[in-house]
C-alpha cells in the first residue's frame, strides 16, 4: 500500500511539472496573438516546436507507464487523475514523436498559407497544404484508431466519449427544426431596426469591460487584450480573454468579450485543489463552450440584460438608434443571411457547423477529395441557406481550423449549444428572480450557479456527466430548441 | 572524420532546442514584469521553476558528455560553439540539481521578501533570507570552485574570465581620478541648472519611442512596454525592451530607454547564422554593458545629441527651462549628490559599485555577516559620498541583486563602463563627422561600427577579447577616465 501511493505521489509531481509547462506553452501562445512583433515568426515557430517536444517527451514519458501500472488513490479525485493520465499517455504513446513533430511543423506553415489565401481568395494556392495536412492526420487517426473509425478518434481529442453516430444524431435532432425557424423568421413580416450610429473604439472597450465585471472575470486572474481572432488562454490563476474592435460593430466586441469570460471563468471557477493538475482544466471543447456560450447567449442576449447593455451604452455613445428596450433586444438578435459561422446568430449559428460536420467527415474518410471541396462547400451551402456563396474568403476559406489540422473540433461547438440548452433550463429552474437580477446587470446568481453545478468539477466528470448531474436530466437538444423557438417567435412576432 | 561530424551536428541540433527553450523561458520573465495578472504569482513560480528543471536537464544531459568527447569541427565558429557548450555541461554538472532547485526556490521567495522590507524600511525582516540566499550561493561556488577562490567561481558567471583580482585592479585604477572629479564638480562654482516644468506621460512615450527609433532600435523584431525596473529581454529576433515614466523627470524615462535600447541592438544585432546557437546571444554583462551605456551616455548624453533632444522636447512640451543648448547640455548631464545608483550620473556611478563590489566579497567570503552588513554599507558610504544613509530603501535595501543571488553582478555594470570608454576612443577615432550626425538625431554611422566591431560577433569571442579586437587595444581605465574628466571639467568650467 505504501508503495503504491508513493507511486501515485511521485505520478502526479511529475505531472504538476507537465501542468506548468502546458501553461507555459499556452502562454506562448497567447504572446504570439497579442504581443509578439511580427518579425519573430520564424523563431516563434522553433520556440513552440521545442515546447511541444518537451510536453510530447514527458506525455510518453516511459515512467508513467511504471506509475500508472502501480498507482492506487482512494476517491473520486485519484481514479479522474488516473484516467486522464492514463488517456493522456495511451493517446500520445500511440503517434511516433516522428508524426508528432511533422504535424506541428506542417500545421504551422499551412496556418500561413491559409491566412495568405484568404485574404487573396486563392482556393488553389491552399489546396497542396490542406492535403498533406489531411494526410497527416488521417495518419494520426489510424494510429489512434487501431481498426476503429478515424473520424471518431479525432473527436476523441476535444471531446471524450462523443462520436460521430452519437454528433451526426444530435444534428439530426436539430436540423429540422432549425431550418424550420430560420425560415420562419427571415420571412416574418415584422423585422427589427439594425443598428445604427458611430461607435468609437475607447468606449467600446470601456463597455467590454464593464461587460466582463458583469459576469464576474475576476481581473486579479486575468487581464483582456486586443486580437484579430478573439480567444481565451491559460487556466489555474492566469486566464486571459482578447477581443477585437469593430468600429460600426460594437455587439461584436461585446459579445466577443462575454463569450470569451465565459471560457476564462470556467477555467478559475474550478476547485482550487486542481490547480495543475489533470483535472485543473475545463473537461472538454463541448463544456467548454456550453459555458461561453450561456454566458454570451441564454444570459447575455437575453432581454433582461440587453435592457442594461442599453444603459451602458446609452451611457457611453451619443448616437445610435434603440426606441425602447423591447426593439434593441431584437436589434441585438437580429438574424440575417450570412456567410460567416462566427458572425452568425443563434438560429442559424448550428446550421454552419452541420455544414462543416459533414464535409470534414467526408475528407476524412476519403469520401471527399481537397480538389472538390470548395465545390462541395458551395453547393451545400446554397442549399442550407438559399444562396451562393461570393468569394472563398466568405466560403470555404473562411475558417482557420482545418489548415491546423482541427478535424472533429467543429461538432464541439454545436455541442456546447446543445448543453448550454440544458443548462439554461435547469438554471431558470433554480432562480426564478432571474431576470430581475439580469435587468439590473447582475449575473452572481447565475454565474454562481454555473461554478458550483459545473465549473468547479475541472475534470472530475466526464463531459457529458458533468453536464447530467448538473441539469438534473441525460442532454439532448430539446430544451435548446424548445428556448430558440420561444425566443425567435417572441422577436419576431410570429 | 564523419562520425565526428554527426557528433557536432547532433549536438548542436539538441543545442538549438536548448536555446529556444532558454527563449521561452526568457519570454516568460518578460511576461511576469509587463503583463501578468497580480493573482498568477505563485502559479508563475511553478511555471518558472518547471522550466528551469528543464533548461538544466538539457545542460547537463548525459549525451552531451559524449558528443563533446566525439565532437570536431572545423572553424572559429565551431571551436567557439564548442567552448560554450563545454563551459556550460562542465558549469551545470558541477552543480546538483537539488541545490539548483533549492536556489531556485529560495531566491524566488526571498525576492519578495526584500520587496517588502524595502518597502517598509525594515532590514531585520530581509537577513533571513539573504543569511540563506548567500550559504546557498557559497555553496554553489563551492561546488563550482573545487578549492579555488568562491567569488571568483560567482564572477564567471556573468563575465567568464575575469577576477576578483583583475577587477580590483581596475577600480583600483579608477578610484582617485574619479574621486577627485567628483569632489571638484560638486564644489565648482558654475552649477548647471536642475529640470523644471511638467512632462506628462504620453509625451515622454513618444520622445522615447522617438529617442528608440534613432537609436536603431527594429521595431519588427521588438516592442515597448511598461515595467517599473526597466530591462530588456531576449534575442534572435525578438528582442524586447521597457521603460518608466516618472512625470516631474523626463530623463529617467529617455535615458532608460536609450539603455534598453543599446542592450536590445547588441542581441539584434548579432549575426544571423549564429540564431539559437551559443554564440546568438551577448557573450558576456560586461560587453553587455558596454553597448547599452555607450548608447545612453558617450552618445545619448553627448552635447551633440542633448541638442537634438532638445528639440524633440521643445515639441512635446510647452514647459521646461532651457535656455540653449549648452544649458541643456549642463541639465543633462547635472551631478548631484545622490543614495541611489540606479540614478548616478557619469561620475558617480562607479562609486556606487565599488561599495558594493567590496561589500559582497566580504559576505562571499565570510569576513562579512549579514547583521553587520547594515552598519558596514552606511560607513563605507559616508566615507565615499561625504553624507549619510536616511533610510535604507536608500541604502542597503536598494537593489534587487543580492536578494536574488547575483553576487559577483555589479562589478560588470564597471566593467562595461570601462568598455565603452574604449569604443568610445576607437569609434570618435573612425568616425571624426560624427558629432555633426549626432546633432540631427542621426546615430547610424555610430551604432553601424558598434555592430560591425562588437555587436555582430555574438559569442564567438571572449569578452576582453571582443572589445580588443574592436578597439585596437587592450582594455583599460584610461580611455574612460581621460573622457569623464574632460566632458566635466567643460560643463562644469572648471
Amino acid at each position: 500500500m505504501n508503495i503504491r501511493t508513493t507511486a501515485y505521489d511521485e505520478m502526479m509531481a511529475f505531472q504538476r511539472q507537465t501542468e506548468a509547462l502546458a501553461q507555459v506553452s499556452g502562454r506562448l501562445g497567447w504572446d504570439q496573438e497579442t504581443m509578439m512583433p511580427r518579425g519573430a515568426v520564424a523563431q516563434r515557430a522553433e520556440e513552440s516546436g521545442a515546447m511541444e517536444a518537451v510536453l510530447h517527451a514527458r506525455r510518453t514519458d516511459a515512467r508513467l507507464e511504471g506509475w500508472l501500472a502501480e498507482a492506487e488513490g482512494s476517491g473520486a479525485v485519484a481514479a479522474a487523475n488516473l484516467r486522464h493520465i492514463r488517456r493522456s499517455f495511451t493517446r500520445n504513446s500511440k503517434v511516433p514523436s516522428r508524426l508528432a513533430e511533422e504535424l506541428a511543423r506542417v500545421t504551422s506553415a499551412s496556418q500561413g498559407v491559409w491566412a495568405e489565401a484568404r485574404a487573396s481568395n486563392d482556393v488553389a494556392a491552399f489546396l497542396p497544404s490542406l492535403r498533406r495536412v489531411i494526410e497527416l492526420r488521417r495518419e494520426e487517426a489510424a494510429c489512434l484508431a487501431q481498426g476503429g473509425n478515424l473520424y471518431d478518434a479525432l473527436i476523441d481529442d476535444y471531446e471524450p466519449g462523443a462520436t460521430a453516430a452519437s454528433l451526426g444524431a444530435m444534428f439530426d435532432g436539430m436540423r429540422p427544426r432549425l431550418v424550420e425557424l430560420r425560415g420562419a423568421v427571415l420571412e416574418a413580416s415584422y423585422q427589427p431596426d439594425s443598428l445604427e450610429g458611430r461607435f468609437d473604439s475607447v468606449g467600446q472597450m470601456r463597455v467590454a469591460r464593464e461587460l466582463a465585471t458583469a459576469f464576474g472575470y475576476d481581473w486579479d486572474r486575468g487581464r483582456m487584450d486586443l486580437a484579430v481572432h478573439p480567444f481565451s488562454s491559460g487556466g489555474g490563476s492566469d486566464a486571459r480573454i482578447t477581443t477585437r474592435v469593430v468600429e460600426n460593430d460594437p455587439f461584436n466586441c461585446f459579445y466577443s468579450t462575454i463569450h470569451e469570460v465565459g471560457h476564462a471563468c470556467y477555467e478559475l471557477g474550478i476547485d482550487k485543489d486542481y490547480a495543475l493538475t489533470p483535472l485543473g482544466a475545463g473537461v472538454s471543447m463541448g463544456v467548454h463552450e456550453s459555458q461561453s456560450r450561456i454566458y454570451e447567449n441564454q444570459l447575455g442576449r437575453s432581454r433582461a440584460f440587453t435592457g442594461w447593455l442599453m444603459s451602458r451604452m446609452r451611457s457611453q455613445f451619443s448616437d445610435f438608434n434603440a426606441k425602447d428596450v423591447d426593439a434593441f433586444y431584437g436589434t441585438v438578435n437580429k438574424v440575417r443571411a450570412g456567410y460567416i459561422r462566427t458572425e452568425a446568430d443563434e438560429v442559424q449559428y448550428n446550421l454552419h457547423v452541420m455544414l462543416r460536420f459533414d464535409l470534414e467527415r467526408a475528407l476524412i474518410s476519403g469520401d471527399l477529395g481537397v480538389a472538390d471541396l470548395e465545390s462541395a462547400w458551395n453547393d451545400r451551402f446554397r442549399a442550407d441557406f438559399g444562396f451562393g456563396v461570393d468569394k472563398p474568403s466568405n466560403g470555404v476559406l473562411q475558417d482557420v481550423h482545418w489548415s491546423v489540422g482541427l478535424f472533429g473540433y467543429f461538432p464541439t461547438y454545436s455541442l456546447g449549444n446543445l448543453y448550454a440548452g440544458c443548462l439554461n433550463q435547469a438554471l431558470r429552474k433554480a432562480l426564478p428572480g432571474l431576470d430581475a437580477q439580469l435587468a439590473d446587470g447582475d449575473t452572481s446568481a447565475a454565474t454562481a450557479w454555473l461554478r458550483d453545478n459545473v465549473q468547479r468539477h475541472g475534470g472530475l466528470y466526464e463531459p457529458r456527466e458533468v453536464i447530467e448531474r448538473a441539469c438534473g436530466f441525460a442532454p439532448h437538444e430539446g430544451p435548446l430548441l424548445d428556448y430558440l423557438e420561444e425566443k425567435f417567435r417572441a422577436i419576431y412576432r410570429l
